[in-house]
């Protein structure tokens, strides 16, 4: 019986890294589509979101096959509640890369009315980010999920950095605008996901200490 | 069998006008918590958003079981099936709502730069959107579906007029780029709202007239 426990929380950490790859690569996929302006690969990178959901979706039922069959207690319920909770966050990183794309297939034909390294930068960190919560859940390290929390304000500094950028350039000429706005979008959603990587570790956190921070 | 088979479809339209109205009224709030500077129905909001969720997890169930014992064929199958696409469209819509919220807890205590009455207007258009969409669903109403997406268009001239509006008022003065911003982001996930009730109205053609529009 124990056996069988162990063999299926096996599982589901399998399937949460496999989850977190799958997000990993939709944000590099978006942000690759966007700075190249290839909408083939934005309109690739929107289907992938099925994917996404579809594994949300798998994940939910593993965990509750757990619950109903194994009745676990303390320790091992709070690791399957929070994988309950990491998935909707996880599903959501998903949703913002496909947000992405969108606006990459509005933006697609004009140039870029400014470089995009700011923007690049924020979605590497972001995925340094979840890459780290997804370790810090599978190998229950709290020092590692607690530099996660930390991180956000990396992303959150991009994020203000690209948006004043933004914001002098419509400043100095409306004639900008119109990306301004669509690339201040993009950042948003860069930033979104940075917010959801934070609430990972959290819930990460609250699997191995019980305390949840908000 | 046949009998218990219409009582599970009727059950189904029914938890779909269940989502439906829960969406409404989370734009609803949404909207009133952003006007009024109300952080606590702004949070409320957030809250309600898990509510959300979970009505989307029932009706999954639902027609997973109508899937598996009924075996339904051609048009009951298209009825079933667009349900589930449906579903994910409303709850992407929840989810707008809920990120609403989160922008109406960063400005909160701010005085608002403009009037936000293009704002409420396409909260307006958005809902009314999704109450025929539903009600198009319910009553196969293909003529009420083709006039949802069309109505698409109100939404999309509102966003522009808001988004023009934010970048004159950025362009003459910096200072306000701040908040701009942020009711920018408002605007566009209500233009998001408007796409998923275009997206739900697809979806109720196809199960009607077995074609999907893409």
């Amino acid at each position: 019986m124990r056996d069988k426990y162990e063999m299926q929380l096996r599982k589901l950490h399998a399937e949460m890294i496999e989850m977190g790859t799958m997000i990993e690569q939709a944000i590099e996929t978006a942000i690759k589509a966007l700075v190249a302006q290839d909408t083939e690969l934005a309109k690739k990178a929107i289907e992938a979101d099925d994917a996404i959901d579809h594994q949300e979706r798998e994940i939910e039922n593993l965990c509750l096959k757990l619950f109903l069959t194994q009745q676990p207690v303390a320790g091992d319920m709070r690791n399957i509640s929070a994988a309950l909770k990491m998935i909707t966050d996880m599903e959501r990183i998903g949703d913002h890369a496909s947000d992405i794309s969108e606006l990459t297939l509005c933006m697609a034909g004009t140039p870029y009315i400014k470089k995009l390294e700011h923007i690049q930068q924020m979605a590497k960190e972001t995925i340094v980010m979840l890459v780290s919560s997804i370790e810090a859940y599978v190998n229950a390290d709290e020092k590692k999920a607690k530099s996660v929390i930390e991180h956000d304000d990396v992303v959150d500094d991009l994020f203000d950095k690209v948006k004043n950028e933004l914001i002098t350039m419509i400043h100095e000429n409306s004639d900008d605008g119109e990306q301004a706005c669509d690339l201040l979008m993009v950042a948003k959603y860069l930033e979104r996901i940075g917010d959801h990587a934070t609430n990972i570790s959290e819930w990460v956190l609250f699997s191995i200490t019980g305390e949840h921070i908000d």
